[in-house]
């Protein structure tokens, strides 16, 4: 069945479970009421704009604001698309399951009192569930305030203010209906209409990678704002950005920097998971990741005029009137990582050509008070074989500049985003603003808000340049290992799959021991091997720098002394590795996001610094090099205070093959190599811990 | 003289100067003109609003703006208080001259052109610099927008706009007059009124030091926001907000977190200087820092309503009606180290007989949809003891909530700042907010904003907690040192100012360091002393571990057979310490704010991460504990990993040794402990450099 949104293309049939729910064409209301003040009122009369068809669900009325009623949803004239159940929480699993049976496309809870608040609304939940297991019915909620769709005018929300909101091309997705509600009235606030706003409350059935993918098969939807507050399949998600931001941007409000775990599980029954992944898995599914609900709809702003093509690293030129804003917004961008190039000396002729003396030309162009010149000197920049975007800052003079027709002929001829701050008396820039918008020029009220915005356009614009980027070179596949429980069996798959071990022997007699010795490059380190022993420095099963015959008698005795019983215990020698920079490298089958790597640098400080990279597996080349570049230690890679270098391509080799391994291997759960040290022979694995499912 | 402004008490004869500036009773524009497109007609029509008198000069003019023009400033009926200088930068140095001798009290230069320009902008700042070393004339700028004064209606500014700016309690200091006018707008926007709004330019007399100086004691300004570019007499800054911020929250957004030197100088002719300090000067002054211009503003709203008295950790209660944005104002406050303690058992027991069950309500408090409970529940909240400031967030439903009625009421009961988010539609929250607003209570169109300001209110809270804190107990004053310019020396000088160091010997033969090596404690370590030797290791002289008669002569041998004049050369012995933490403990005499003290963790990954903390000395016990806490890799001192926790007292005491150092030998210029070990017996200074004036 191919359902079609009113307004909109034809939905792809892979979405028709989220089209019916999303953009139904008839819409029952089980529950519905007379009384002004109920729930059951509120979701129909929201429907007033609704262009499809409405059957309010009471058998006791026969009517509902203007629409009939009917008994019960057989009664209805046809099967609805959506059903939205505005009844008690105890009534829901009866509802769900006669509307799923009724063969209902889409259903809503709106009702709270389920997961979030502990039995017996946890019993609640699995029962809603068990029928979603059991038939096609798509459910969104419970505990929501629903969704808006301007478009069709299909607003199943309780709160009636949301009729107001115009029609568009944002599309919000939020964890929270109170955030949904708070992106779409800071949208509303710049002019910009909805294509659909979202609560996924609970998330029971649909979740934010659902109607992440749903979106990105829309194509009047042309930016995506998602709002997370706890990630339960990650991998979905991830999977789902990946392909919606190969299309449109998607702009990533996730919380959770700070310890807030036990009320966003009070709130939509969420655990919060780790956030340090789920920002890490966002960026690398191509998201742009933004702090704030403010910063969201100021990106999403930007992005609903242009995004800047893929590229490695965009130039921006920041044009400013007043030299104070331009240095704010300068320092903003560079505090970003966005790069503000200097302008090529023929662009920085023709600019000359076009302002007066003394001013700054070079990015930022400081054009002082704006003159009939502003606009070529804005094409001028945005001509800059460098310039991929504008930043344009101007105090409000209209005396001086009239700023709408002036950057709406050089956005004629500029293909490129034009982002516009300025500030003024509210009668005179709110005008400004308006006609900018219809010409699709974002304006911004502030100098920050414009210059993070643009920051935006540029992360983007890196974020789909790595996804372009080849994936590694194609190495063999290796076959699922046996767990490999003790160091030794740890480096030797560490080995096969291309990462430096030191040279070691495993030995189960002081004869093999002596054997390994004399073949071995001294000095040796001598440790215990036995799996009843997991910490083996802490029980003195690590014995250093072994030079001598006698050294290691000592040795094997010290560890044949060690109590415990020694049915299973033997000796690994290996050779010392020369001194270097220590790393740590690791990987993670993490619950909601499957397998990721981690590297950070390595010694106590660095550590308590937290300073490591995350992303998830497999990885490319170029992903694992950038994740050097995020350690704020990453100086340290090239050779701090005269130190030896690292090298950055066996750094990645390595960093590469534990993606391959942790993504190859499903039964290992967890890998640490700490140190992997960076020696003249290559990084090395000093030592390798598994651990891996049972 | 003492000179009344309009509107406010009489000022302090300290600030006569700054008052004939800012607030002056008559104001001669020196260059008038009626041509309406000339600065010398803009500057004289921005005064009409000015209720003293104003008297344009030109002397081929009879009226300018219907205003008697005369021809020269001795012509005036009076000497103003202030000439306003539109004229070309040329003529702008005989034409302060004049005014100066003429008794004039202050001056404003727009024009640029000056010392941001090179030659021979330089020129004409040093001839003007001339006249300001020996007269009592003040000026501002030049490069400048100039000054508002909406409360007298002076606007020093050849903007027509600024004649709008509502009168009200803010003041703007801002180094650029781009920024004053970017905040004023913002504030504007907010429905806040501006005592003065004062861009500095060039500042080559009165400075963002002397107008805050002028603030403090001006008690009709209630806020004061100071924009920073570069910092040229940071330590009249810092004493100055020390003074003002006891009174009223200072609020400072200083730019130049990236490198954004070059354009910055072009525009002010300032050097940036180094902002980390710049920060830690601000914030230890007493300062709230903010990171953009609208945070500023958004924290001015709430300044203007109340602070928090000073406290070490104020508590925030964070009520909403949507558990949404609540979790995104609880992750805010908590990443900017707010506490939201949970409320107490009683105050839990009145909630929970206002709200319906199932909400969260130990803090936050979700109230779910709000109810004529809400003010109530807002009440019992903010009673609770644990409790300093309220946040609170309800998307706009009238019919479910009057906020205004509700928060006045509330607000008439509690003596503590109430911050309130909402949104909802235009038409029905802009009146709300604007009824707020009469009545004192500040709101915020989203709840990032509305928690970013409450930050702003605890950091101050903090900052004012931090000042009440007794000084570190007195400690006798040294003499001023002779410059110690080898280890020995510094380290002996160290040891006089109370820190710990190694047993040492200085020896010049190997007959003393025979001797010598017979007293210490073995190991020994054995370092090369010669003044011309300032990289002791890099020639190989540096010993370690020196125990045997036999190894003590190898090293001295070692020493002596390093190449050079060996007039000055000869042995240091010293005890060395045992293994421990190391931290880095320096301080430095910088060029704008004196004598500092930084302290960091050692090794190299800390160095390369640069995690620092640094403040201005004199410090209090207070501040070398604060500077601890702010290491990112704070969880070091307290025994990471098993290892020994470093003593806490022993390494504050160690930083007020190094602030006294610093304090009082005015010769030090750095001082540089690498490393610092702790160790069983203390902190030990293990090497020391000083670089002392010549």
């Amino acid at each position: 069945m191919i359902v079609s949104a009113p307004g909109s293309k034809v939905l792809r049939a892979s979405q028709t479970g989220l089209a019916r729910l999303f953009a139904p064409q008839s819409v029952a209301v089980i529950g519905a009421s007379n009384a002004q003040e109920k729930v059951g009122y509120q979701l129909v009369s929201s429907l007033r704009k609704f262009a499809g068809r409405v059957y309010p669900i009471n058998p006791k009325l026969d009517q509902v604001d203007g629409h009939r009623a009917y008994p019960s949803l057989q009664a209805c004239p046809e099967v609805p698309d959506l059903a939205i159940l505005a009844i008690p929480a105890a009534a829901c699993p009866d509802a769900l399951a006669a509307a799923a049976a009724a063969g209902v496309g889409g259903a809503l809870i709106c009702s709270g009192g389920f997961g979030e608040s502990g039995e017996p609304g946890a019993h609640l939940q699995r029962q809603i569930k068990h029928t979603l297991n059991n038939s096609s019915i798509r459910l969104l909620g419970p505990n929501t305030v629903g969704f808006t769709n301007p478009v069709s005018g299909c607003h199943a929300c309780f709160l009636p203010t949301v009729q107001e909101f115009a029609p568009g091309h944002l599309a919000i997705v939020a964890q929270s209906g109170g955030v949904n509600l708070t992106l779409s009235f800071l949208a509303r606030y710049q002019g910009i209409g909805l294509r659909l706003g979202i609560g996924l409350g609970n998330a029971v059935d649909v979740d934010a990678g659902d109607v992440i993918g749903y979106l990105a098969d829309d194509d009047h939807t042309r930016v995506i704002v998602v709002h997370l507050e706890g990630v339960r399949d990650g991998r979905k998600l991830f999977d789902a950005i990946v392909r919606a931001s190969a299309k449109k941007p998607v702009i990533a409000l996730p919380v959770g920097r700070a310890q807030v775990a036990e009320f966003a599980q009070s709130h939509t029954g969420n655990l919060m998971g780790s956030f340090a992944i789920t920002a890490a898995a966002l960026r690398q599914a191509g998201a742009v990741v933004v702090g704030t609900t403010d910063a969201a709809i100021d990106a999403a702003a930007a992005f609903l005029s242009r995004r800047i093509p893929p590229k490695a690293n965009p130039g921006v030129a920041v044009l400013t009137a007043q030299a104070g804003p331009g240095l704010i917004m300068l320092d903003s961008l560079r505090t970003n990582d966005v790069a503000v190039p200097p302008l090529a000396d023929d662009t920085v002729k023709i600019i000359a050509g076009l302002l007066p003396p003394m001013t700054y030309m070079r990015n930022p162009v400081d054009t002082g008070r704006p003159s009939p010149t502003f606009g070529d000197v804005l094409v001028a920049a945005a001509r800059d074989p460098a310039i991929d975007a504008v930043l344009t800052f101007v105090l409000d003079e209209p005396a001086a500049l009239d700023a709408p027709t002036t950057l709406a002929k050089a956005a004629a001829s500029i293909e490129k985003p034009i982002l516009f701050g300025t500030l003024g008396l509210e009668t005179s820039i709110e005008p400004t603003l308006q006609r900018l918008a219809t010409l699709g020029i974002p304006g911004y009220r502030s100098p920050d808000r414009a210059a993070q915005a643009m920051s935006a356009l540029v992360a983007d614009s890196k974020a789909r340049y790595r996804r372009t980027l080849p994936s590694s070179p194609p190495r063999a596949a290796f076959a699922i290992a046996a767990p490999a429980r003790d160091e030794f069996a740890a480096k030797a798959l560490l080995r096969s799959y291309g990462l430096h071990v030191p040279q070691s022997v495993a030995c189960t007699t002081q004869t093999d021991a002596r054997a390994a010795f004399a073949q071995l490059m001294k000095p040796v380190v001598v440790k215990v091997s036995d799996p009843a022993i997991a910490h083996k420095t802490e029980v003195g099963g690590v014995l250093l720098n072994i030079r001598s015959w006698p050294e290691l008698d000592a040795a094997l005795s010290q560890i044949d002394s060690i109590p415990g019983d020694r049915t299973h215990r033997g000796y690994l020698l290996e050779e010392m590795a020369g001194p270097g920079l220590e790393l740590i490298l690791g990987a993670k089958r993490d619950a909601s996001y499957g397998p990721t790597v981690l590297v950070g640098l390595g010694g106590i400080e660095a550590e308590a610094l937290k300073d490591v990279s995350i992303r998830l597996a497999p990885l490319t080349a170029a992903d694992a090099a950038e994740m050097l570049n995020e350690l704020r230690g990453a100086a340290l890679l090239d050779g701090w205070r005269g130190a030896a270098a690292v090298s950055r391509p066996a750094l990645i080799n390595a960093i590469l093959a534990v993606s391959q391994l942790i993504t190859e291997q499903p039964n290992l759960l967890e890998l640490d190599i700490n140190p992997l040290r960076s020696t003249p022979h290559g990084m090395m694995a000093l030592d390798a811990l598994m651990v891996w499912q049972d």
